[in-house]
């Protein structure tokens, strides 16, 4: 237990430290306040995706959805200071505004809960504060790299709006790694059931994702630039909907539940990186390439995968973040006109390895900490969750 | 399975057809860019009203779950695209702002929610489809004729800013005739069953809708007529909630979950038509009307029509959203001054006559597609949906 | 039944009379009516507060979900148009734009919505809108005597941006005073369960207000203000949500999730009269001391309370809504400079007297119309809610 409190209450106590000076001060005219108070319509949008939306969609483990949501909100509860913290040390970035510095927080929340999604059931409470505690440093490392081009390793801007990259493949790839790492021989024999009330709430969560994922992907984009952008995420979102219920029937002979409240959501992770540049048919293009390739890793790769690298993705977030992610970073030097395509495969190539090899790294110090005894279980730490 | 795939993948392939130019050019200066960002604000609410609010309260029917969201995905997925396709064709309607064209199309996917509700649990997966590919075209049609007098039968405008004639009675009504050209004898005796998970998932649907509901009406009216739109419209719910609760408890001696889930919501069906022109006391009083008739329907006539109709309306669409609508439609009369009487008589006659009409011929059509073995059950489509 | 009608349809009555002309006009600039669109948005976002999150939060009594949600339902529909009446009585208050009395409005409700949390399960579903039809005078009272200094009592503002004192402490202890002026020994006895589906109702309704609770803070703050209020209270909810987790361990030696749905918020509720105030590492310390002491009262005082003040306190919003509410408008004297001490002192004790006194009262009229015979069962009043 001390054990326990000395890691939890760190973050805490980094906050306190907090200076007061971090941000930028807001913007001078009452139209630059206007502006800033539309992003923070979006800033709550998204705080809807990372709590209610990825909070819900992982309780698709039947016993274990108090877990899942108590994970979730202490993964986002340590994700905000920490990265608050973490900017205020003015190692990688720049003052930036109130509202924007606090997007990118949920950015990082967003990566870290898909990164935990590969480990959901197998880490004691505490352990999930111990990942977010290892990831949001290393996630920062790896957006000051690619998008600020911190380390000057890069020739150009990358293509990369929504995160397909920076987000979504790095934490899907770093939640690969953990699990690699740490996962026992028992998890893999051990099965994850789902039921009808688990489904349903597993499918409300992605509801809740698909419906504000164009704030997500407009979090950041100039007002003027918003309506086109919503509209392909949209477009996107609605390809990969559709292809992913042709999919999962033509695969399996049946509909599966899973596919429809994962693979739907492909079209979003891949239109990330190109949701301000494609045209409304390429948008959907790219929707209907993510959905297809998604449904069919959860159909057809995700129990090879789970054998070949002897890891279990609880998730699937490898087939749902990680390669449509990819497939929308790659999608960029097709759309994107005059991008630097050097520097988009750079940073996808970048991205993929200090993704595993600090998720491996983080998995190892997870494990000190122990396993345990029963995995996808609420009762080993929830009260009076027996039945 | 041939034939659900060509279904299916045409619309996917009608999409990439899609040229980039459908869309009006974005207005020039930052304040109305400002606005239309506020405009697509309002177009998430809606969208969440679509798969969270009608998914959820399509749920209530317990063993059928999986499927009523599954569904929802589905018709959004078509609606949407579809809608920007045809739009593109400038068979209906001129160029609009693609924030706008959104909410026209979300609106469009709210009906045919609507009419999906009156045969959900008795079509196929892909016939969910199928209807949605005949639905919005008629849709389209029914919608120029009325709001821009396309076949110039009108000789004033409309009044139905929040669409209580051409997307709610539309709707239900077009699901009726789809209910009565297809239900089974068969049908007419399965029961519908809910539980207290199912009942309270219907609520947060209806819930859902609730909150949003002045987003939905309020969605194109100018920006200084929004706060009147808004209270106007929650106090219509008030008003219908308070009634409905009243009226089921005096018609069955009992609270009837169904019946707070959805008569609850007449209020925003009924003042859709006169949202941004009641006074608050009239969007009560409007309410109230809609509330009370709406719960007399699910309390006493619904069984009745079933018999009368020989057709299974699963979720009363006809009390809530035909009845509610056409009061709506109606109330126009007494509370917009300077309406053509007989132009909003007209429309209320066009709309009901052409969603008869039409619906009946896609119900017919969409039988040939065959017929579920077992009504409300995920098993007979899902996999791993026995329990 | 006609005492229920007679009720009931009262404040229906009233509304009829709501005279249009109580609203101030609409102010004339077009960036004028652009901030209040913006103010719409929050007083949605505060909607899906009231009714999707407290709804959900009191679903975690197993058997009583249906009843939960359809209270609900009826306190926010009797609070707004109740709320817009009395103010165009003109007794309390001037004329204020739509948009914001509506956020008044719905400031009462959710006060009201915390009361009713006191007794749930133990009121008939008539006496909720009794409970309403009180609450809503006195509490309006309250909040012209400490807001709007209306008695000329106080000698300086009163900090209370977010309501610590005028809305959660009002309520709760209003609560609590009904609760004990009609909790049965029956109800003593009475155990309160919940189960994996009804935690998992309640984390939702937490989730759901944990998000939207920086729109409830910043619904009335000048823009300019707004980014700076919203990342306090995200950072003090998440402050909350840590601080709760490791006292839940600590204090039981597993995770409650009633602990974690609850106490996870108290840094919300605290943070209210300073939210606009407060640096981000002043708001994360309130809300780590509001987690902490919110948990230690659910954890160990909750049961004692029970026995001392022979009430229960269904959803423990002593714990929840009054302590961290005092903590949060005491926390002002420290927190606002230039703040006159004495008001804020004064503004507490007459905030805890008046809820304590009116709510006793309050709850003696509700006791004449009857008890119960089974508390926190909906199949006392719901049709088919035997299983």
């Amino acid at each position: 237990m001390s054990k326990i409190k000395f890691f939890l209450l760190l973050p805490l106590m980094l906050l306190l430290l907090l200076p007061s000076s971090i941000f930028a001060a807001t913007p001078g005219s009452e139209l630059a306040s206007v502006l800033e108070v539309q992003q923070y319509n979006r800033a709550i949008h998204i705080m809807a995706m990372l709590l209610i939306g990825f909070g819900f969609l992982m309780v698709f483990v039947k016993k274990y959805g108090r877990s899942a949501l108590t994970a979730t909100f202490l993964l986002v509860s340590v994700s905000l200071p920490l990265y608050f913290f973490i900017h205020s040390l003015e190692i990688f970035n720049e003052a930036k505004g109130e509202i924007e510095l606090l997007i990118l927080a949920e950015f990082a929340a967003a990566s870290l809960l898909i990164a935990a999604g590969a480990v959901l059931g197998r880490l004691k409470m505490f352990q999930y504060i111990i990942l977010g505690l290892l990831f949001i440093p290393f996630y920062m490392l790896n957006e000051w790299v690619i998008v600020e081009n911190g380390l000057d390793l890069l020739k150009g801007a990358v293509a990369d709006t929504g995160g397909s990259i920076v987000i979504h493949a790095y934490g899907a790839l770093f939640g690969l790694a953990v699990a690699m790492s740490m996962t026992k021989r028992k998890d893999l024999e051990k099965p994850i059931e789902a039921d009808a009330t688990s489904d349903r709430y597993s499918l409300l969560g992605s509801m809740v994702l698909w419906v504000f994922w164009p704030s997500f992907c407009a979090a950041l984009v100039p007002v003027e630039a918003i309506p086109h952008t919503v509209v392909n995420v949209f477009l996107a979102l609605s390809g990969s909907t559709l292809i992913t219920y042709i999919s999962s029937i033509s695969l399996r002979g049946k509909i599966n539940a899973a596919d429809i409240a994962n693979a739907a959501l492909a079209g979003g992770v891949a239109i990330g990186s190109t949701c301000d540049h494609a045209s409304h048919s390429g948008a959907m293009l790219i929707g209907v390439i993510a959905g297809a390739v998604s449904t069919f890793g959860f159909a057809r790769i995700q129990s090879k995968q789970q054998r070949a690298f002897r890891a279990v993705d609880t998730c699937g977030v490898t087939n749902l973040h990680g390669i449509p992610g990819i497939i929308g970073g790659l999608a960029a030097i097709v759309v994107v006109e005059g991008l630097n395509v050097s520097s988009q495969i750079s940073a996808i190539f970048i991205t993929i390895v200090s993704a595993l090899i600090f998720g491996f790294l983080s998995g190892k110090i997870i494990s000190i900490f122990g396993h345990r005894n029963e995995a996808y279980e609420d009762a080993e730490e929830f009260e009076d969750a027996e039945e």
